[in-house]
């Protein structure tokens, strides 16, 4: 549901400003080839820190536009501190999680390899850029990190205090998810989802006694581990997000 | 999130009991010649009615499988009486809708074309075999049916008495969707997810107007209509249907 009249949404990463100028090299065959834009007009910018700017492309060239840029036209808006890690899955289903995580609002993408893990290769830069289309796309002035793969049991051991843990259980012996949701504190959070192989049972029994840990159930059926990063952000967000 | 050892799940059109025999054709090389099943091999089946039953197969041939039915290993599970309403986008996107919608929980799939949709050719059995394919996936026992495209004035003027219809506002002037919904009634419910390029003027009204119409925004981001989808059932499951 993006506005009719599209406009040109464009993540840099350069400081944003009234009267900043600035020279794209990579997306000039974008702007200039494919949506045929040329001096005058008018592109939003975003670099995730600074909000949304009005720019006006000063001179375009095939391999170079320069802009300028005039007014903020919306402000910086984070999503909440919520990590989403997910065993990498087939390469669309992958690349669908990093969209829709970004869609929903998570601050930071973590692929993490488990022992049932059965991906491709994971292509972190290729995933980063997936992110940054994601925002340029909904409107956002935020583009999460994605990091590079990592095997589970480091990264719980590397767990930061303080940061709960919201891990969705296929096994379905966890609470309902809003009813375990209800009444939890705010702050730093992640969301944890299993491969399509499930978790092996010694993984399953680490992450119950990790501290922090809040299993829950999505709902009565099995759901594909791309359903159940979007379901899990969603209910996450309505519970303790900025869906509120 | 499935079953590590994948067991073959199909539907079928048959009715199913113990000691029922039935054959397959048109999935006959799909058991035999892709996941290579013979004769003494189990299968599930189910038909959207009568739940999941273990089946032996008796016989195979290259085009024609029969198969006797053993015992039931699952019951039927309906999903709530929730039907999805959304205005199809472009082929994958309305595919990945009408399977996100069978396994989060939708009984019955209705696309609407609406002023601004800018779809492909809608293929109802192609979506319709979708909706079956991601049941056979997810261990579902239900099937949405997926009906023919209608346009959305004419599938408002004959909406059923009693059936509210939440309907998410990519405008965002309408309540969060969880407060929206905090205290109403379970009962027959639809969800409308509008076109990517917004709903004209006379329908945003004409559907503000509608009886039982209630809008809800979908977090403070602009969501893609198939992650709005996605995220629209899942808030709905959690505080109206079979998530609780």
């Amino acid at each position: 549901m993006t506005d009719r009249s599209p406009k040109i949404r464009l993540y840099v990463d350069a400081p944003l400003g009234a009267g900043a100028e600035l020279e794209l090299a990579a997306q000039a065959h974008y702007l200039t080839g494919v949506m045929r834009r040329g001096a005058g007009d008018e592109v939003a910018l975003f670099n995730g820190r600074d909000g949304e700017w009005r720019a006006v492309i000063a001179a375009a060239a095939k391999k170079r536009v320069s802009l300028r840029v005039e007014a903020q036209t919306a402000p910086q808006q984070d999503p909440p501190d919520l990590w989403l890690l997910f065993a990498p899955i087939k390469k669309a289903r992958t690349d669908f999680i990093v969209e829709k995580a970004t869609e929903l609002g998570a601050a930071r993408i973590r692929p993490v390899l488990t022992r049932f893990t059965n991906a491709e290769r994971v292509r972190t830069d290729r995933l980063q850029a997936h992110a940054v289309e994601a925002a340029e796309q909904c409107g956002g002035t935020y583009v999460p990190a994605v990091d590079a793969p990592a095997k589970l049991a480091e990264v719980l051991a590397a767990w930061p205090g303080g940061r709960r843990l919201m891990f969705c259980d296929e096994a379905r012996t966890a609470r309902p998810v809003a009813e375990a949701l209800a009444g939890q504190a705010r702050g730093p959070w992640a969301i944890l989802i299993g491969p399509e192989g499930g978790f092996s049972p010694d993984e399953a029994a680490a992450l119950r006694a990790h501290p922090g840990v809040l299993p829950v159930t999505l709902g009565p059926r099995v759901l594909r581990a791309d359903t159940a990063a979007a379901a899990a952000i969603t209910a996450w967000q309505v519970a303790l997000g900025d869906w509120r």
